[in-house]
């Protein structure tokens, strides 16, 4: 371990083997970076909470100081102003520990790889960072036996790294679905309550402070796809990078869309999704296994997108801006994480969580390894994956609509689930009834079983030539319906 | 680090420093104890997954025996017979980790306390044990640097013990309030959605499978207060002991009850809770802290009992046999841990998940620290906490009634907050309305603002003496609402 570890001159312990907890004659140095709402609430627990921390860390963790771009702005918490420097690089280097909490690629990037290159460890909550490029950052952290811990990346206070790391690390996840963006979250709840539009709720949220002034990294799912790439890489032992991730956020989901999913029993959500998916269709091959020899029998499909759920799914009851993360492994089965999933107090939490573990193991002179890919399984395309679909049709309402539209389905394979009529907010007629007045139009709602987007894609891009089809009014994917 | 590991000749590796992973020439010699549903199972996924372990744990993991009372006797998984010994001494001898899968206190206590005394990890899902001992077990772990892992003993397959061994370090808990008997949940939620009697379900639940011929240790709580008095141990990092929790079954929750409960928007859970309590009532003093000096300013409440929660509450959306654990934190707020709470398969899935992480601790070099407590807290009893109670009445239907129980809960400082009452399945009648038809029944339903039990049952002992009221029919405590 390369980090260096001061001890109070009262009594020198020796470094090996556990030390009793409790013992807070050791000394840890960290190194706070960055001074925002996070950080302000990490100094405050570090500096309040100091006595406890010590006891269950087994060393005295002493905050060297809090690198900012200005140390005389105005701050939430009230710190001792002696803590704050400009210097960074040079706070960097004095530190066993540094906590990472400026956000964003550059400076926070250089600074994360002169502290591993020096040995001392690294807890930050920079999924952007993560999402980019952690790939380098994880083989930095091993080439010079550092720990890098990042609960605070995704889904706020709730653990899901640790538990997928470790607690999940004798099983086989199969599949990732998650609530990891709580903006979104707020705006398609606050939908489903009140029925209004999502650019009203928009504006509702942001000036309740849930969206910021300019939402789009939130409302078009990018966020949530840095999140996806972090947990895909965890949980399947591989590695995925934010370019490897299709997102699509919610700015498309209309009052519409939440009334027809009321109406069948079903909620939308933002869902972050990460699954394995078998890359030979059933043939009688056996199901790859890491590890195993020969080409990967599966590949990886990570996506950010509205979907259908069953209002039974645990998922769907999720409100607000909370975060869910809902796990499904081969012997564990289902499994779901809840909580905040941001603020400051919340995340600080995440952060000391992974600051008091790195204490123990720096103080038992082992880190823990950072890098979980035990191999390279290939990312695959829309084209392999396959999913159920909601459409919405606005058609005229004529005798023979549904057959025609039904025979487009069935050209090209997708196969109906259930579909619901409603002309102009009235009862359904029954298809092939009588005269009918003029002009009047019909909203259609089809469900389909699973079926892959290429064949979606063609099917919808048909139905639109129908001269009795005025628009598709919405196509959403459904999960577990 | 005490446990001997084998390599295989072909390449030694040096022992110290992290290793890549994937290196699976590497050997830890892995001994099972217990060959029943969970025991063969955790051998299954040894001997299936073999490949993906290794590669996950950076060791290849050999399987060196499974420990049985009977080599010959028939079990559900088929394994390789040669595995079987009936010598677990000699078994526990010979390995570098130890999986204990048998239960109950002795042999299982014996064979743990060897395998730590030589230096061996340990992992086992033996709550019975833990609950009971331990202390004793925690200690001997520390003493000989060796690792004590026991995901499995709560709530099956939930991460939920490393959660709050690491990912919550850095907080602070002040509750939990845990649906951890699969078997109690199951009952109480058919006894929610039929209507049926307790026993009419709980036969129903023998049958299927979800209750043992001999319900006791479930249906009285014993199994739960197990779990609780391991989650108020490292919640609170403090020593909590099986004989420090009160407890209180489901056997006495009628139909009546639920379906009250039901009215009332709420559901009955049996529930684990372990709270943080202020032991001086507010008066200016600042609450305690672990590590502060002085005489503790708060205790520790360990408790099993039936609870109404409100339906909106994420616990009371757990249904069958599912288990769930709900944690409030200072800073990271509400937290909730939802899935399969027992079954072979998902109890080898936690097993496995410490399997894996012990091994890659062993391999490089540190055992974690087993013991969290670092400080010694009163457990505090009833007199000390106050709930909620809702509370039934059955009362002759006349004039004034109402003012006569109201008065005996204002005599006791029994504050009520709501009140319901029904006359024989009809409407309410207005209190002091006309005459009533002589020798009619009203039952009253009172929920009270929170009050200490000994206030509530010198209120239900004078309820009682009230010549009005014909009997109480349930007094129930409540959460949340």
């Amino acid at each position: 371990m390369g980090a260096t570890m001061t001890e109070t001159s009262e009594a020198p312990q020796p470094q090996a083997g556990p030390q009793p907890e409790g013992d807070a004659r050791r000394v840890l140095k960290v190194a706070l970076l960055g001074g925002g709402t996070v950080g302000s609430q990490v100094a405050r627990i570090l500096l309040d909470d100091a006595e406890a921390l010590a006891a269950r860390a087994g060393a005295r963790l002493e905050l060297v100081g809090i690198a900012v771009r200005n140390v005389d702005a105005p701050r939430d918490v009230e710190l001792p102003h002696g803590l704050y420097t400009t210097d960074a690089e040079a706070l960097v280097g004095s530190a066993d520990l540094v906590i990472e909490l400026m956000g964003g690629l550059e400076p926070a990037r250089t600074h994360i790889l002169a502290a591993l290159r020096r040995g001392a460890s690294v807890v930050t909550g920079n999924k952007a960072l993560l999402a980019q490029d952690g790939a380098t950052l994880f083989d930095e952290a091993d080439a010079h036996g550092a720990e890098l811990n990042f609960e605070a990346a995704v889904a706020g206070a709730i653990p899901i790294i640790r538990p997928i790391r470790e607690s999940l690390s004798g099983d086989r996840i199969t599949r990732v679905l998650g609530i990891v963006n709580g903006t979104t979250n707020f705006i398609l709840d606050a939908m489903d309550t009140t029925g209004a539009q999502f650019a009203d709720v928009l504006a509702e949220a942001q000036r309740l402070g849930y969206a910021e002034a300019d939402p789009t990294a939130d409302v078009e799912g990018l966020d949530a796809a840095a999140k996806a790439a972090i947990l895909a890489s965890l949980a399947f032992h591989t590695r995925v990078s934010l370019d490897d991730v299709r997102c699509e956020g919610i700015t498309n989901v209309s009052a519409a869309d939440i009334a027809a999913a009321q109406d069948a029993g079903l909620a939308i959500k933002l869902l972050a999704i990460a699954e394995l998916v078998p890359l030979e269709p059933a043939d009688g091959a056996e199901a790859a296994h890491d590890g195993a020899a020969g080409a990967p029998r599966e590949g990886v499909s990570v996506r950010v997108h509205p979907t259908l759920l069953p209002r039974t799914h645990p998922l769907a009851a999720v409100r607000g801006a909370y975060n869910a993360v809902f796990i499904e492994a081969e012997n564990a089965g289902s499994l779901m994480f809840y909580g905040a999933g941001a603020g400051g107090a919340p995340t600080a939490s995440a952060i000391m969580g992974d600051v008091v573990t790195t204490a123990r193991r720096l103080l038992a002179g082992s880190p823990g390894r950072t890098g979980t890919a035990t191999r390279t399984l290939p990312l695959v395309g829309p084209e392999a994956v396959t999913t159920s679909y909601s459409i919405g049709l606005e058609v005229a309402d004529e005798p023979g609509v549904l057959a025609r539209v039904a025979a487009v389905f069935a050209e090209h394979g997708v196969s109906i689930e259930t579909m619901r009529q409603r002309i102009d907010g009235a009862e359904p007629a029954s298809e092939g009834a009588g005269a009918r007045p003029q002009g009047r139009r019909a909203e259609l709602r089809f469900v389909t079983h699973r079926a892959s987007e290429a064949a979606l894609a063609a099917t919808v891009a048909d139905i639109k030539n129908l001269d009795v089809v005025e628009s598709v009014t919405s196509v959403l994917r459904a999960e577990g319906v």
